[in-house]
């Protein structure tokens, strides 16, 4: 029977990184973040230079963190949702670290946290970064409209995170330890609508979350928080409601596209997206509550929706996708 | 002092299938791939479609010569070059294999061996399937111009290959065993010219040959062929130059986009290029030659040119990587 759940063996977060723009300071979670930009093009020409900038920068933080050299990590695992992650390359190549490019959507951080974590804990490298990265300018243009035509948001429709974040895996000492990875299933129930992403993806998140319970034989009580990426209002409400179905009650739930903007005030609709929601939310402020003892032990999932903006236009519906990692705090 | 290369213990490449269109099966190795499709649409109503049927069948193809069944693998390593990974997700949705998507251009079949085989070797997983495709046709719409505007090919230019090529790795047993992975750095020498890949990827490829054989202590002798991806006519030439600047001689090398058309019948400039050229040229010549014992240890690299159709209408250039993967034929 196949397992999907894997043990991982003396890996640590060593350091973590994270940057936001101005929409994401203003928010809840703004005192948290390490790096803030009032200005959302960074200094650069384009909105694509701009999050590759923000990219560069939010992994040049983590290494600074870790006190490490760029000639000290021995690979990077990063992506983003650009045609074709481009801020990944074009914001990393500059480093000269072996580079291994993921796609999973807004799922990308885990997916990297996962596969950092097997490979360190195989016996491969000493030091692996992670980064993920997301742009709302970016982002609009690439997958629905551009900004000049001033579309008008649905309920279900989410904010694109303008935000980055990093974090060094090794197996020297770290904040927290990962003990844990589920790899998840693409599970795609038929939505069709590029504007509903938590529907498209909260069924891979159930799916994952199922899974990693059923394998494990832990209850969410073994942890203090569940914590998604970006399902947002609307994905969460299926999610837990998806789980229920399943005799599962995810009481401890938690998801980073809800808390990192105000709902009522900063008009996102149903919340935050992108690779960089759960990226900046873990490294800004999840892990300074595992670092100040506020939390110890979460289950940490990615989310992705796997959409193509041909796809789309062509009304194929839309896969999602989701990985968990389950981290423990150490004690300093 | 980082090493780029790492020791792989027991993993067997167990099964490879190919697949190709019209073209590729009319070029000089047409009699070695596995399934070819007369009709490039495959029955479906889009490109994108097109290529993810190929993907499907591709993968299914060799997991029917693994005797496994989608159940019996663990996990897949996927990518293409669609806006976004549209191939892989699209078409792998319905297996239900636990995914982990990748993006490394068109080194994503080898960037694919690479994890799969650290993955494997580390205790991770019993099967672990890999593939990659790509499409004339959705590639040239993609990052170049519409079919229908009958662009006048440069010389440099190069000629994506249809096709898609898969492989299952597992511990069990195979006709070839992966002995060492060399994890590649992106190089960027200013090439800004989407029609000239080879130059772009070329001098990623020689810094990873380079870097393979300086940490191994081994020569090109020690394999029977060094086989790069896509570097085609143009970059094939170049990588030898830069290889010979550093005092390698590699006068064993070929190319899967020198070798996959007939460059004066088939009107393809350079050569190909694209994810499924290497995946498909492995998978279907190459592979085949190592279990009819033509051939017993190759070096076999991806290579890819990171860029993005945005970037290149912005004069961004286009930077370059390269994964290798040191494959021993096995006695039957």
């Amino acid at each position: 029977m196949r397992k999907q759940t894997y043990k991982i063996e003396d890996v640590y977060i060593n350091s973590v990184f994270s940057s936001v723009g101005k929409k994401e300071a203003e928010g809840p979670l703004g005192e948290y973040f390490d790096a803030k930009y009032t200005d959302d093009m960074l200094g650069q020409s384009s909105w694509e230079m701009a999050e590759s900038t923000l990219m560069k920068n939010t992994v040049s933080g983590a290494l600074t963190s870790a006190g490490k050299t760029p000639d000290e990590i021995d690979m990077i695992l990063a992506g983003d949702l650009l045609n074709q992650c481009t801020a990944s390359s074009y914001g990393l190549k500059e480093l000269g670290i072996p580079y291994l490019g993921l796609y999973g959507a807004c799922s990308t951080f885990v997916e990297g946290l996962c596969l950092g974590s097997m490979l360190l804990s195989g016996g491969f490298a000493n030091n692996i970064a992670i980064g993920a990265s997301s742009h709302f300018c970016s982002s609009q243009k690439q997958y629905r409209f551009p900004l000049e035509y001033g579309e008008v948001r649905t309920p279900t429709s989410q904010w694109t995170v303008t935000g980055s974040g990093s974090a060094v895996l090794n197996k020297e000492k770290g904040f927290a330890k990962v003990s844990e990875v589920t790899i998840g299933k693409m599970v795609d129930l038929g939505i069709t609508d590029a504007n509903n992403m938590g529907a498209a993806m909260a069924p891979s998140a159930a799916d994952t979350i199922y899974t990693h319970f059923k394998e494990t034989g832990k209850t969410p009580e073994d942890y203090d928080l569940v914590i998604t990426g970006d399902l947002a209002w609307v994905g969460s409400d299926i999610l837990l409601e998806l789980l229920r179905d399943k005799g599962l009650d995810l009481h401890n739930h938690t998801d980073c596209g809800k808390i990192i903007f105000d709902k009522n005030k900063q008009g996102v609709k149903s919340g935050g997206s992108g690779c960089g929601c759960v990226a900046s939310v873990f490294s800004g402020f999840f892990a300074k509550k595992l670092k100040e003892n506020e939390i110890q032990k979460v289950l940490l999932l990615g989310t992705g929706a796997l959409m193509s903006p041909t796809g789309v236009l062509v009304g194929e519906s839309i896969a999602g996708v989701a990985h968990a990692v389950a981290i423990e705090r150490v004690d300093a």
